[in-house]
């Protein structure tokens, strides 16, 4: 770490300082510079991290790390691409991959019937949402259990496998009983208590991110998955709060470069929750191809007006399989299948 | 709600919309503008939310809500200012409330060092942190049921009730056993399943706010808490993002008068937290008390530059005694005890 | 406009709102709904903007705008794309412009030697700042006339035409003698003086958005030229701000079809500033092509890492051509040329 | 400056970094950690900013800067408070100073009855906007000149000193002879034209903050004026861009505590623009005395439903007065006169 010291301190107040650095276990490195001194403090951040605890001494005018907090889910650690593989399907390789489904499972004939179109088009995951999170307690909460067999139901009729989200610590198994891949909500992106039950189960986990995180924040909650040995970890970026009231939320494609660059795990582009319009999906699913996205999460129902959520945001499946064919020239220049 | 239709619509195309409307149990009433028309969808909105699917028509430009979305914080359901009391201690009536501690419990020493001097210089509240949220896997995570047993045996020699945060699920009957008041914090603030499990201990909880979230998602996380048969809610401000770099947060002071005109819950200011930086403290907590908060919920610790975390914002016991007798002018200007 | 009032008003209370609004120009249109009532004001907005003062009346709770503020850069005022012309390049056409240079002119060689380069790896348009504008009095404030001067020189030499910034009204007609397109920065987006100095030399306009800005701010800041009698205006996301620390900025892609969609001018992605770091703007460059993006505007330097501003995100000449090549499958799979 | 070295560089990848430091005039200083190499260059940062350039270089993971970059507003440059003073009055003072009046000048009538009226509530400033930026062309833009005059005779008539709003350098002659401050309003924040523009009139500058602008940005835009020649320099928060829709803008208050330490130069808190909403001003009011504000800038208006522009926010002549009251304990607790 590197802390800048105050300018004109005494000789005992920089000792008081050095001493400090050394009682917590790095060897302090003074450079006095033309308006500043500088410390370096040499040794593993990652192993000290009470370092920043100096801002709060008189002497001290900052502290700054060196090191990315990152290790298990960082480039450095594994340089080639990982991928995860679920009953044959592989996220993260050569082939561009669609997860496709309703927002939320309402009935037998709405999911059987968006599962098989989905399916039909070309996709070959099935979304589909049993517990939702919803802003207000007065809102449609999801089907529970129920909505778990439907998709598993539907699981058995078309061969797709099943992505569905985990909001509590306590549904962990039993929606992991059911589920191919493990959802965490942009909301619940820095509840690691969650995260860590997720990765327990064994499942492959996509952990949306959160309205305001950081990357660093993101990877840092993705360490939590992969520090409780399940290496199967995706990134799904599903738009950020900004400013702008247009959209819902605004779809940051900027992260489809710096995540491939930072970590080695695939990224997914969740184009229908991240601007919160149907109209937009195509453009922002033209991009995220176009930059090098690995899988696309959409939202896909047979009669979008109807829906018990999110309704705005969602395709009807004539428009998602015209879709599938407005992109096939995106995915080749994109050198993916 | 309101609905505006795009313009030149066939009166095919609206009626259509009007039917829906009809569908979803609302009474449509056309009012036809110099460049738009407006349906207004005559209804409880609170039993209807689906409206806003119909964004996704082809006929309709905007959808808005009339009426505000929570209910049982809401200061119309409540016209007085509602308390939250603990073992004696009453929050929210005309005397301002001091909840000190340090960030996390570290040992018996460090704690009950801190809870007599706390208690000396004039607090009633005692709070410390068992378990920790940490952005990295790799920093402290608290001393879990350790902690709390120090807490509660802190309470036994000072008399003061303990606050201490919540952050599983699974915790949730363990820290009631041992809390007098459970918080929940920022990144759990929309954890709606762990604000139903706080709820349902029957213990007061105190709701900090999200990182970047609005009043009104604020709002309904603490409806929630009522909605689920617990009225002992109180609000905590800490501090949201924003680009600012010199504080880690940015306190937003602004939200006292909002929650009061908006809830009758009490409304409780985090200094420490919101800052990041033990120099801001004191400036915080004079616009607190200034612009009518209810409480404080601040930081101290023996010895900040060796604490365990977050040391930059916590104040020393000299520090805390200190700033105790600065405020007393602005508590009496503002009217509070 | 729809007024929203209070619950529980008396007769009295609410005919005095209903007479501001006549008082001020609109019909007013009451709707008796179950928890409020609601008054539609039929008028055209865009001629009584003084409603929104209303949320000033103890009776009021809200007031919604219903029309949209901007016209003449609208869609529906132009439903047909337009174009921008300057020596022959047309932008917002079939043809994929790009306009490539240095960030500050500062030398004859560097410029030059730029130039050149630039043109034969196939770049249509000139850029190079003779005016900076910088956060610190302290930095490197551009060759100014000097440096106008240099850029009539390479067009000369090139044929290629030129951008460049104009930061202050007094620079007006001097910019537009030797510059063939004006740039308004980000820092100036709302700076309506400026603008109107812009539109009133009657040179194309390539209007950036602010940091903060959101798009109907933009739309409207645009209407301040097409207001003032110039048509030739285009629209540049340049990246936002977001909380993000790894990037400079965030470069906000969606904007591409809600800029599209909303209003008839060409739009252009910045991708240099768009993130500050030359290691992105090859994926920036592919996911505006896919998205629609009408040309790009981006930097380029013969040695970046000596660059008097800005070195981090300027492209060498040979990463620049490579980067031309890179790009075509994603022109031809947009169907560009 | 500090730069942090990619991990497995080869010597003289390493030595190439080291000469470029040399090159552009510092020393560098080589540090080896467990993890990285970091370089510390030796040099004062205010004189060569180019290093940030390396930032483009392959063997560099990143650069930081040590110094803060402004110099005559900081409070190292200039221990003491500094004081503006203008026709006697005197703002960094004891004396906590109150400058009132309407959003806009709209007529006579309505500028002196509400001049006298806030002269004998206890103002000392008149404030009042004769030019007008508004996001729409289609808006209000002021009286302009006409404005400036009935400000001078509102002046002539209570002796009060006025403030009032610069937005164009083409004006700034001509409102320095009528004003007494000369206000840059938060679009116009880093508008360095318009700010050199009114640094050199010689009047005080009175700069409101930026909507999305960090503290550094704001101090270094006050740099623009002392550079200048012109010390009269003030700050004024009026509320930053938040996601919040609650209220227009979020008043800032904890930029009057962070000022305060990295400036000699007064805070003025604009609580009326902050929220937007005339019922929140007092709550504020109060807030910003107990912080320490140096005075406050406020809007009010004889009849604030009928103002021109933004009557949501201003208070009447009444309100004005009985506010006036309410806050005298604070600024006695604050001890202030």
């Amino acid at each position: 770490m590197i802390i800048v010291l105050k300018p004109n301190l005494s000789r005992k107040e920089e000792a008081a300082v050095l001493a400090e650095i050394k009682r917590l276990g790095y060897t302090p490195h003074v450079m006095r510079g033309v308006a500043r001194t500088v410390v370096g403090a040499i040794g593993d951040e990652r192993e000290h991290a009470s370092l920043e605890a100096l801002n709060a001494w008189p002497q001290v005018e900052s502290v700054m790390r060196v090191q990315k907090r990152h290790k298990l889910v960082s480039r450095e650690a594994h340089p080639q691409n990982s991928t995860v593989t679920t009953r044959g399907v592989v996220i993260g390789g050569p082939k561009f991959v669609v997860m496709a489904g309703p927002c939320s499972v309402e009935s037998e004939t709405q999911l059987m019937k968006t599962a098989e179109a989905v399916a039909k088009a070309g996709a070959t995951v099935l979304r589909g949402g049993a517990f939702k999170p919803r802003t207000s307690p007065y809102e449609f909460q999801g089907l529970g259990e129920k909505g778990l067999k439907l998709l598993a139901k539907a699981r058995k009729a078309t061969g797709l496998p099943i992505i569905t989200e985990l909001l509590s610590e306590d549904h962990a198994e039993m929606v992991a009983e059911y589920a191919d891949i493990l959802q965490i909500g942009a909301r619940n992106a820095q509840n690691f208590q969650l995260l860590i039950a997720a990765a327990k189960t064994g499942k492959p986990v996509l952990l949306k991110r959160g309205l305001a995180m950081k990357i660093e924040e993101w990877l840092l909650a993705g360490e939590y998955v992969l520090a409780n040995n399940n290496r199967d970890l995706m990134f799904c970026e599903r738009g950020i709060r900004t400013f702008e009231t247009y959209t819902r939320n605004t779809l940051d494609l900027s992260t489809i470069p710096i995540v491939k660059r930072e970590s080695h795990c695939p990224i997914v582009i969740d184009p229908s929750q991240g601007g919160g319009r149907a109209d937009l999906v195509a453009s922002f699913c033209k991009g995220a191809i176009a930059m090098g996205a690995d899988a696309r999460l959409i939202e896909v129902h047979p009669n979008p007006a109807e829906a018990w959520s999110d309704g705005a945001q969602q395709l009807s499946l004539e428009g998602f399989a015209q879709l599938m064919g407005e992109l096939k020239p995106f995915i080749a220049a994109a050198g993916r299948e």
